[in-house]
């Protein structure tokens, strides 16, 4: 079988690899397709060399076909497709013991800290594994990961139907957080510089404003009466935009820090304390957020193929990377099974 | 009768004022106590002119005896010991509206916004009268207001019997919170330089920290079996707290900035997204946090004599002043119907 592996150095290649057979209670999923994500973009950049064991296998939002099943695996079959919850805990930390398994202290983000699904044939344990309903094709089902996230920022922020929330952040996070406030019975206010983000998000409901050209928050002001959104969700991750995100939130109003800062950046606390603000930190998911992740692309919530710019073979997963990085591409897709085009 | 009054230019002046007769729904209160706290320091010290009118009367953590009611006043009669909620609201506002008066967009700040206690007769309107049960001296019912701001903050951070509470700053706030968090059932560990006020606090069985010799984080790992404290109460208002508190929440826990920071100041949001924080704004306090501090005071649960550090004449209120600014008083109190001694 072939894989793509990041060698370190801004360098993928793609070559012969050996396949493993599943063990007890593992699966083997013959991967269909897996996107890229920022995360990714920032392996393939070197940022996180410190973390990443080269040559890496990595890619973690999937989908595919259940190959072959290890022993003890009695509710997965070959043929079955199914996609990954691509985390490993080891529930025994503090985090695990409370029921936090998802912040577990030593976990595993499989893709990052173990081998992920740039490969043709993937082994893991088979408790990652989430099975599809029928409706949803494989090329959607690469999208539960990335929805996921969306789903558990949403449930963190306990956005409720008729609320007001303010997205702060047009790219494909903000783009799915909005879809899923959407899908909640929320209000959307969506602000993006890119014009073709914010068509983007205009033809899924969201009301949406230039940061550059219009005033949010007196648009956050005149939509809520004056009150201030109910929710807000920092996704762009600048310096500016954390500071100004607190500014758009009601009195005990929620604002979810969605983009990671990895250095600490100045906060408004006077305005946390002024209108009693919650803010609120999300990390990754929890099954039921993949679930409901599932759901919503069953029922047909999700805007799938116009989330999805392109579909590339696996021999082109280097071009995807560099693509992405170059243009504002919103999910392009590894088809892993695919040969040159 | 008498009055203190600010004058701007970190002047206080004790002398002649007109009472005024109480109006319909309003109630004429004798003030026996005014304690003097952080705000009223920072306006003598001029930080607020911006916001106080002078001649100024100032003063909002009282305690009284009703002397007149006017009109419609049916729940309150002469000679009843009393303390004041010292807030009025808008009604009117989108936080009035949505139940939260007290963050009202408009809020008057008795004692602030208009004037306050230090005044032998003050005539307040009847809805921000408290009574006092018996069994609650005049000179302990001074610490209600106090104690009210620590009775919200920590219902704020939904601190349960058994959790354990990080406080950081043993000033009067900070031990008043200390002491609510003891009186919920929670073990306290707080973090104070001044051995005097790390002394107050072991005698109320918090478990004490000299944050310059000692590492409070180790402290509060070994403490908790390495999980981190449920709650964290910043209230020292320094950079370098604000940056710290969030270091020591456990995942999913609560991290309250009580002190108030005018400036944006950098807070470890990567912190908040590993551990899926949640930051709480707390301002001042509701009706029930009032109610719930008169009756902490009544059941005994507060060390009220010992944080009283001193009470002295209306016409010392000056020295007062500069005694707080220089030493490390805890509560210094006016005793507003008395003469020089
Ligand atoms: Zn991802
Ligand atoms: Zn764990
Ligand atoms: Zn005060
Ligand atoms: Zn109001």
């Amino acid at each position: 079988m072939r894989a793509a592996r990041y060698l370190g150095g801004g360098v993928i290649e793609v070559g012969g690899a050996e396949s493993l057979a599943p063990r007890a209670d593992e699966v083997t999923i013959r991967v269909a397709y897996n996107g890229i994500c920022g995360t990714d973009l920032h392996i393939v950049q070197g940022h996180m060399d410190a973390r990443v064991a080269t040559p890496a296998v990595i890619g973690h939002e999937m989908s595919g076909v259940v190959d072959a099943v290890g022993e003890g695996v009695d509710d997965l079959k070959a043929g079955q497709p199914v996609t990954v919850m691509p985390l490993r805990w080891c529930g025994e930390c503090a985090s695990c013991r409370a029921g936090h398994q998802h912040i577990c202290q030593r976990l595993d983000f499989v893709g990052i800290d173990s081998p992920g699904a740039l490969q043709e044939l993937w082994t893991v344990p088979a408790s990652l594994v989430v099975p599809l309903p029928e409706g949803v094709s494989l090329q959607h089902a690469a999208l539960v990961e990335p929805l996921a996230v969306a789903v558990h920022d949403v449930r963190r922020s306990r956005l409720a139907a008729g609320e007001t929330a303010v997205v702060i952040g047009g790219g494909p996070i903000g783009q799915l957080i909005a879809v899923v406030a959407r899908a909640t019975g929320a209000d959307v206010i969506l602000a993006e510089p890119d014009a073709a983000r914010r068509g983007f998000a205009e033809q899924q409901g969201a009301v949406v404003v230039d940061p550059v050209g219009e005033d949010l928050a007196a648009v956050v002001e005149e939509r809520t009466g004056g009150a201030g959104a109910d929710v807000v969700f920092e996704v762009a991750g600048t310096r500016g935009t954390a500071l100004d995100a607190t500014r758009h939130a009601r009195t005990r109003g929620r604002v979810v820090f969605v983009a990671i800062h990895p250095e600490p950046v100045p906060v408004d606390l006077h305005r946390v304390f002024w209108r009693e603000l919650e803010v609120l930190g999300a990390r990754v998911y929890e099954r039921e957020d993949f679930e409901h992740a599932v759901r919503l692309l069953a029922e047909g919530s999700v805007p799938a193929d116009a989330l999805i710019t392109r579909v590339v073979p696996l021999d082109e997963t280097m071009t995807a990377f560099d693509d992405l990085l170059s243009a504002a591409a919103m999910k392009i897709l590894v088809d892993v099974q695919g040969g040159t085009r």
